[in-house]
């Protein structure tokens, strides 16, 4: 049974936009105009760059509005205030392709919190340069699809991916320790539509063998980043983070045990939260209505 | 040069009252209405109560309503809602007596903290229990108020205490690892204007000696807790914990040590949260608008 | 693969005797003098009870006293010093069995540290007083029964599990989130051999629902403990804690969402560390040889 | 009362040799046959570079050789297994110069654990660059030595510092928040005997204004390093670390206030930890004996 299942249908609605006064009394009018009740509100301004951000949910029960009018029925605010803004519907549930190479637990861990109820997605497909999980998958009765990566084969095969995922009208990727780095066409084709988790505390030891690198130098906690996948190679905007002690004592291997616990849950709140649309790309930065 | 002398001079209002529909909107529409800029706006419904809780900072600098009207301006809103509500400007700077026994690390951490200008605080006196702390008070200058206190002269001491307290008009009490159990004459004057540091993770470890009943346990992580104080002795409202790993190789002095660093960042983060005005108390819950 | 693959084959000695000087100097001799090259070694002195703790870890290849006689060589030391002592081999894999109810998250955890060779265990069942994670089990192929459990059959279903736990040769239980509390006959078989993980950061909040009594409570942060069981529910040695932020935000519902991977981690700490021979049972506290 | 006065009077000798079988048992043999009894003994093979290291804590009363004589007991055994070594005494009270800029919060806090009895260490005398924290320092009536620095006079004044610190007989360095970077000079006539607080995790945003990087970065934990100085700056070995969470509604000022509990508390763990010699540089990694 899905823990939501007796949560009220809502809308959310998010919004950027630059900051000036009044938004938030212009929203809140809006929504108590048309007998919305609002179950959460969040903004936040970026004083430096004179943005405002905005997440609000309301319960679509009792709203004045009908579900296909809400968009017309923002337009004349979205105009006043310049405002960028989305609107969901909690009752769609996204469509989620899990990118995977050869470590389990991640992908493990996401599809526990699928079948609990936990992460409200649907995941169509399973997608890997590689062959070693695809045992897991069917274990779970999801369709596995290989696409082996050459340098060469690269450019090509992210295309039929990229048409696969569309075909499966693909709302969100994630990278679930997946250990290839995509390539523009890809990241442009899901501009902050694809989560990663990478096994450092960025932006400390980036690129490959992260464990190793953070072995070599000493420290004495390693940690994980989850973030939305850009062009720039770990250089994304940060959704969570998270650091689990180590000491002289721990091997690279240890590192590499200890990092795993830490790895799947840094990942599995980034991808609830992204569901819940408690996150806001502005820059590079993500606003996390948490 | 303290860290706020910058900010900008703002109002803070913070509610409490029955949740329904329409109260951001009207708060935030009489702020906009009278060219209030919000610089802040958080709220948080307890849907189990059903209570809606509001903090809201605004500049008062281009306000409309003078400073000595806002609160006959606000009263309708009040009255219409059934709101509990207060109201605080941000350059009224909170006056804080400090209460301590031996130990001396919070105090020399809260000190540290209003010396650096974190903490926007007077500190017209530090009482004690004991003689101990005299020197580190008079190393700062603030004047060391001793009340010896015995199961026979608790109560009348604890009324000149009182008495000194309002003479001073201090508005709030920081018990900085004070050693003694207020009685209910002491935590009725002061309502959730008393912070207790409490030397482990609550409800764990009440009373007295918590870090050797948690070495006696043992456990793999101590803790500390900062919360307000009411009549039932570490019964209160949490505002902020926090922990620290141990292993069987710490004694309980080591306990105490790793301890140390803990409590006091606990506590000096509650006391900072305090006086920023960014606690309400409901029942015996804190809400942290952080 | 697995990790230790690539390990070279080690025994382990793991003793507690009454703390006297020449112990570490006596074994590291017997060690030395029969060409044992020792891989680690970690001692405790509990200075309270005037006992010494040792593990020693050495690697079989090389070693002077074949591998049966290495008990017989022993007991002449074990003798000297009035040793308790257990001798393990890190190529004869435990054999686990797993208690589950009706939570998944624990379950596919191990299930997936067991895939991926961190956990170098045998698991040979499943074990639930409910239906609900019989395909979680049947997806890895692992024989899963049930007990249904009342008041009334308890003793007699628990000595039908003790029976097939026997015969299965089952070194190890580990209770992922088994919701139901084991009779005396149950941990008597067992000493120091079942493993349950708690919903949170003990002694605090023992027994049914402790995150509705967290949230009740109001602390800003939720914990996991897990820890050998013995006859006193929640009472037993503790191997591993975590703890996890929460707010005045967060419902019961997402204070369970958050400790999910609290448990999980904790679980499979202790796990790991239990199969490595790392935990030592002294009194009521584990030393944790890390 | 200082935590410490109670405890025995030891002898520590720290060890880092080529790994080879025998030096454990070598080791605690001359100790035992010397009636030496062993308050703590670690050891650590760091296998990547064959390397030993080992630290052992006896107690001085009722040990056969004469504290005159270890050194020169110990010289068979070191030449033996190639040791370098070096031998202490826990009732010598190491002396420490304390260097700071502008910052408070870290120099009370090593105050406060030094008036409490937690770092048992003598301080001579505090250096600065600046004025600024003359008053704290006579608070404590400690001498304050001022030495501005410029491009022109750096290697000058980190010449009459190191005389002055000879003087004074200092065997540690303490930067805490020295906003200077140290020239050869001063590194090099004080190996592994300067501690830095750094205020990032390290080797996440080296140099000046780490929390500004890590505003800008959109990190979602804040960090502290503390480590020994070496000659390339924030690169030396690292002791300690922590971390502390932040989010999107954090200005850089409140990075900065949350991370002073963090910088105070991983500076103070260092320091304690090499007082009691409980740290090993080996290359370029601490060996923490915690």
């Amino acid at each position: 049974m899905s823990e939501s299942s007796k949560d009220p249908q809502t809308a959310i609605l998010l919004v950027s936009c630059p900051d000036q006064p009044g938004i938030v009394a212009a929203v809140s009018a809006f929504l108590f105009e048309n007998q919305g009740n609002i179950v959460d509100v969040d903004q936040h301004v970026d004083s430096e760059y004179g943005v405002f951000l905005m997440r609000v949910e309301w319960e679509t029960s009792g709203f004045a509005v009908s579900r296909d009018e809400i968009s017309k029925a923002i337009a004349p605010l979205a105009e006043r205030f310049s405002m960028d803004w989305s609107l969901y519907f909690s009752d769609v549930v996204p469509r989620v392709a899990l990118f995977v190479t050869r470590d389990n637990h991640c992908l493990y861990d996401l599809l526990s919190r699928h079948e609990s109820g936990e992460l409200r997605m649907e995941v169509p497909l399973i997608v890997s340069n590689r062959e070693d999980l695809r045992p897991a998958a069917e274990r779970f009765g999801i369709p596995f699809h290989h696409f082996p990566i050459t340098q060469e084969n690269k450019s090509d095969q992210e295309g039929l991916e990229i048409e696969l995922l569309n075909e499966h009208r693909v709302d969100l990727v994630v990278l679930a320790r997946y250990m290839q780095i995509l390539s523009p066409k890809m990241t442009e084709a899901f501009p902050n539509r694809i989560i990663n988790i990478h096994h450092s505390f960025l932006p400390a030891f980036p690129g490959a063998k992260p464990y190793h690198s953070a072995h070599r130098r000493g420290v004495k906690l390693v940690g994980a980043t989850s973030h939305y996948v850009t062009e720039d190679l770990d250089e994304g905007p940060i959704i969570f983070q998270g650091v689990t002690p180590v000491s002289h004592s721990d091997s690279v291997t240890d590192f590499v045990r200890k990092g795993r616990a830490l790895e799947q849950s840094v990942l599995s709140r980034a991808v609830w939260l992204h569901l819940k649309r408690r996150t806001l790309v502005h820059g590079n930065r993500t606003v996390v209505f948490g």
